[in-house]
């Protein structure tokens, strides 16, 4: 698969079916991940996979309370907003999400695999993310959907004594990201354009470029 | 360019001719980049590209000062450690990245294009890096070399200022990813293996794979 194809259309796929994802192909996504790069280069991460039903059974439930968290409090303006004004495009889009993560949460235990990342000692906190959207973006390419959830920080201790994670090591669960077999289609995902959201040189200021030739879309 | 050969052979690359990077081909890696999902698809994003002499003469001396503050406080044990045993695998590496990133801010002002990510409202902190980590893997297949670097959050404020990022809007500078055709080769990064960093449903166990076949090598 081109590289376009994979950064055109890996977006969050969270409705997935049950089949498992073979070990082998979990070897190839993990090796991909790995070759990321890093803060440094420490490497200073671990990759904790989960598809044991008794595990994912102990994870579901701390997923749908935090889910309802996330409802109640980050989300709640933007969701009453959507609610009030349900045709705006801006209200679609939160509502997709929204049921797209609820869905997730009412199918937590029957997605096949998920996968925990954690760093240590990272000062800036953030260079695990290459090595999971990298793991991500080698899903697709094996026709693996996935999708990066970080709700499980409302309850990270209890998350953490599920998965056996020793206390006082240092170690941060930076996301948890599921995979499975997508029961709907790849396609590319509607965005802001790039030029309204890019500045050259100053805040507020033109990029000096428009929309592109797409580097990729369906059939090229 | 086959998604694999991009995951595998994306690394830092820091050494950078000045050659500017056309703006079609900083069009097209910015459409690449806002295609990559960020939490509750808000695109709460927005990405500074700067090519200004003028301004990168305002950043290049902070960059300098950001990267003394990081050998002597954050680097600090792990450089002296790597010069008192200058001959093992970890000395090298810690050595070697220590001279690409002075090689940077050595030669900042050459560097042709820098890339700057902010994000607000983001409770993760991490929305953006699945954009920027695109936006480096779109450049690989462009043959252009990228690196992301964070220090410049010991001296956030003043980079602030200087790009005109206006106060009060909760806006955080999430990283700086520097763009330019190498002066080296691509290559494979050496990893530590994905099983000896990876664990199956419990902290420590093996996770029930070994190195797979490459999925991608030179020649492949």
């Amino acid at each position: 698969m081109d590289v376009r194809e994979a950064l055109y259309t890996t977006r969050a796929m969270r409705r997935v079916m049950p089949d498992p994802v073979p070990m082998e192909v979990q070897a190839r996504i993990m090796d991909a991940a790995v070759r990321a790069p890093s803060g440094g280069n420490t490497q200073n991460w671990r990759f904790l996979l989960v598809d044991d039903p008794e595990v994912k059974g102990q994870v579901g439930p701390v997923y749908r309370r935090a889910l309802e968290t996330l409802w109640a409090t980050l989300y709640a303006e933007r969701i009453a907003a959507a609610h009030a004004d349900p045709e705006s495009p801006e209200s679609k889009s939160v509502l997709a999400v929204q049921r797209s993560a609820q869905w997730l949460a009412d199918h937590f235990e029957q997605v096949p695999l998920y996968l925990f990342g954690f760093t240590q000692h990272d000062a800036s906190g953030s260079s695990i993310y290459p090595a999971l959207w990298s793991a991500q973006l080698a899903a697709r390419a094996e026709g693996v959907g996935s999708a990066l959830t970080q709700v499980l920080a409302f309850h990270n201790d209890e998350v953490l004594t599920i998965l056996g994670v020793p206390p006082g090591e240092g170690w941060i669960m930076a996301g948890c990201v599921s995979f499975g077999y997508p029961t709907g289609r790849w396609g590319v995902a509607q965005r802001q354009p790039a030029h309204e959201v890019s500045f050259r040189n100053q805040w507020g200021t033109d990029p000096g470029f428009r929309d592109p030739e797409p580097l990729w879309s369906p059939g090229t």
